[in-house]
């Protein structure tokens, strides 16, 4: 399965500890994932992942995940190859080992990514949204072999639960074309629909905190979902997220009107200078995890006032290991945390909630797109509870492959004929609506 | 000997894991320092410092190191009894638990310390100093216990050896009253005085890295023996240190005449203000161990570019992980980071060493006084090779206590009358001077 770069220095082999790794295997999956809308277009049916398994010289594994698009495996092989003879517990070496030996990604220009949700996509950026599959691993396989989770290898949990907020979509009942993977939850492409997919999570997983992904209608439609959602959960946290479609004027006036409504508006505007000018009416604070998904834009946007909380992906940022380095930053400047999600497996999930559990500051509800995901690669899924996940206590991240389920999604990879390795929502639109243009920002 | 905190709770010791810290043991001890200059005065003939040990469930243990002025020891005594109980895996919460216990020590009204060296003396940084012997103890304890030397716990080591700077000190022969702890270093007044004693250095431990401290004497003087050992050694990093005593104008002058001589001035001026003027100028990187030691004061010092260096004194951030915390908001905001360093034993040496074995972008040699102190408390004290010493790694921090010197150290600390039990720079030059007044600052 997947593929696999092994040790092939066996005297180093015979002299290296039982925390050598071994062997690397990535397997590349596609996942389902339902017809979930937002302003760059509709999600795949299928969305790629990349799984990432380190193997120990005493026979002790780990597992990690990240994005699985092409230019990402481009990325993961070469540092799969490489990574053999080093050590598990050599976290801060493999930085500098990616550095080395990943090179520069195809086609990157410090552009948004062409699925435009990812923010900026540089060259670093890229390579540690790499390694954050690996260091996962890493630290899943070191937590095993030390018998600990990986929170206490991050210095230990301060709470045992970690909340998450449903993530509201404006979504079709199917996808437009093809043979494709179906759910129950139907379409919601009203603020009725909205509150009705609220309801569900509600009742299903216990959310009392409510993210809307917005973007796709004009901003007045979406004002109206979050006034019905406000309604129908009073005095619950709400959100918004347009992913920076609408200009500066467009969200000064809907910060305006919901101020009081919302706990945050997430990525009303694109960019740093946009979203300072809105940040400075005051009154509405703006979280992110576009204009500041990097280290190197932290300056800027912290000098300005752009960003009240930073949303972690930790794929973005490098890691667990990293994402407590953001925190410290994020704190010492007065600027709030919380967690970002993109379409994610259990393993990711896994991953976040150990970070997570290990930040003392974590003032919001994360995000995460886990209910939407039906397909899992690990054994035991896990379970909300009245919104929390409780942060697992044994070995490593505590998650366990379940190999039946990776062989077929990652056959599901090896069959596609190249349409869903890359993650596309607005080539996906175009299924269904062939003169469907990539949008302009801002679209309102 | 010390202090003994004790868990009582047997209960909970039964069922707790093999972790659980089952004891903590405070032990001052007074160790003896050569007559040192700087601009407040004189090192005593003795400092205090404190040693922390923890002992877990299963018989393990493990050793801390930290400040020992009264103060600390007041913070330090209900964060030993409120520890047995917790685990030494729960270096997160150790933070909070010492939010909760230690209050709020006497007489700290966010002013500059006695001694006048250690910058802003807050509560919340006295506190963070007293933690970070606990934290540094509970990390030794586990890495024992894990069988991985504390620089895995943080990420691993990214280097096998760290640089240290010689430790330049105007001085005297000896300390100029009562039965005292003689060397055979011989005065240094004069920069032939200093030449001679950084060719010792460079002798007998391989330092290729001088760092002068000043203050003490008009800064003509200062500026004489920098150029007499750049002359003596050409090429070699030099560093000057008045510890904030001059103005800005004086601060400039030097900058002005030691740019291209220095690789850094280090605190030439008190207060980030008056170093934001100096380091205006441009030309001349300006270091800091005194208005830039605790989180807090990071903002406005970056905002104003105050400091190009941060000197971190792991004591004063909170131990060994926020000073990775520290690397990576120094990191984000591109200013470098090196360690600081006060008169301390081995164990605290071994903990600089570990942490900084793990920091990427450690571009200077970190300060040590250890050279100068002749006593200690572990059996194998630590050798400069080359400037350099070894990371270790052994399981924990890599020493080991030795109990009669421990026992002898703290005798004199008991059989003190409390004159020496809390450093006071001033007071010490008063026994020679008796009209030493305290400096007021710029003294120049």
């Amino acid at each position: 399965m997947g593929e696999r770069h092994s040790h092939t220095k066996t005297a180093a082999a015979a002299g290296a500890s039982a925390l050598t790794i071994a062997e690397v295997r990535l397997t590349p999956v596609l996942i389902s994932d339902p017809p979930l809308l937002n302003t760059q277009g509709v999600h795949q049916p299928y969305t790629p992942r990349l799984i990432v398994e380190v193997v120990t010289a005493d026979g002790g594994s780990g597992v990690g995940e990240t994005y699985g698009d092409t230019r990402y495996l481009d990325l993961a092989r070469p540092l799969a190859a490489a990574l053999p003879g080093t050590s598990v517990m050599d976290l801060n070496g493999l930085f500098a080992l990616a550095e080395t030996v990943c090179g520069e990604p195809d086609g990157v220009s410090d552009s948004v990514d062409v699925g435009g949700l990812r923010g900026v996509q540089t060259a670093d950026k890229l390579r540690l949204s790499v390694v954050s599959g690996f260091e996962a691993a890493c630290l899943d396989a070191l937590g095993k072999a030390l018998g600990v989770p990986v929170h206490t290898l991050l210095g230990g949990k301060v709470r045992d639960r970690v909340e998450y907020s449903a993530y509201l979509f404006y979504r079709w009942a199917e996808h437009p074309a093809g043979e494709t993977p179906k759910d129950d939850w139907g379409a919601a492409l009203d603020p009725e629909g909205i509150v009705a997919q609220a309801r569900r999570f509600a009742r299903d997983f216990g959310f009392t905190s409510f993210k809307l992904k917005g973007g796709v209608f004009p901003p007045d439609e979406e004002i109206a979902a979050v006034r019905a959602l406000a309604e129908a959960f009073p005095g619950r946290p709400l959100r918004l997220d347009p992913n920076g479609a609408w200009s500066v004027e467009t969200s000064r006036s809907v910060a305006a009107q919901l101020t009081g409504v919302l706990e945050y508006l997430e990525d009303p505007a694109s960019g740093t200078a946009r979203m300072a000018r809105v940040a400075a009416d005051g009154g509405m604070p703006l979280a992110t995890n576009m204009c500041v998904t990097t280290f190197a834009e932290i300056p800027e946007a912290f000098r300005t006032g752009a960003v009240q909380v930073v949303l972690c992906d930790h794929h973005y940022w490098g890691g667990l290991r990293r994402t407590r380095e953001l925190a410290a930053v994020c704190r010492t400047f007065g600027v709030s945390l919380s967690m970002h999600s993109n379409t994610h497996l259990g393993i990711s999930l896994a991953a976040m909630t150990q970070v997570a559990a290990t930040v003392p500051d974590l003032a919001y509800a994360c995000d995460s797109h886990y209910p939407w995901q039906t397909e899992d690669v690990i054994t035991s899924r896990h379970a909300f509870q009245d919104g929390h996940l409780t942060v697992s206590d044994a070995p490593g991240l505590g998650v366990e492959l379940d190999r039946t389920a990776l062989q077929s999604l990652h056959q599901r990879w090896l069959d596609d004929d190249g349409a869903m390795r890359d993650r596309d929502d607005t080539a996906a639109m175009r299924v269904a609506d062939p003169n469907w243009a990539t949008p302009t920002v801002p679209r309102w």
